[in-house]
């Protein structure tokens, strides 16, 4: 089995209202001088391992790329494991 | 500056329509063969890097625990970046 970490950020240029209201939350309970927050998705997708790792590989960034992510407003990194 | 990323998912004993309806909507494009999908947050903190490692160490992992992730249904993993 293949495990691929799909990890996605709002661009740093891009305002992110969520951040912001869990950096507030955050100093409301007294955990004050985060100086930024990020907030993103985080997805993990498990393939079978049969076929040719750089196909699973092309695959994969493909659906990190073109259906995962928003490359406009988002940056994503793409973590595999267990592809030879 | 330290920066620290909580990676959220669901537990793999909890359900997840989330993750259930992309990969449904995966397969409907043509990239089928994905057997498992769990959607997360992915929030990423930067805290400056005056201070205590050991305390800010634990600081980091407070907020993770207790408030960004919920121990009942999810799992998260801190990475740390800039700590020595």
């Amino acid at each position: 089995m293949i495990r691929a970490r799909v990890s996605i950020l709002p661009k740093r240029t891009v305002f992110d209202p969520q951040g912001e209201a869990v950096r507030h939350a955050l100093g409301h309970f007294g955990l004050s001088g985060v100086e930024r927050v990020r907030v993103g998705k985080e997805i993990e997708l498990e393939i079978p391992g049969e076929g040719d790792p750089a196909e699973i590989r092309s695959r994969l960034e493909t659906i990190a790329r073109d259906f995962l992510a928003n490359p406009v407003v988002e940056e994503y990194e793409l973590h595999i494991e267990g592809l030879p």
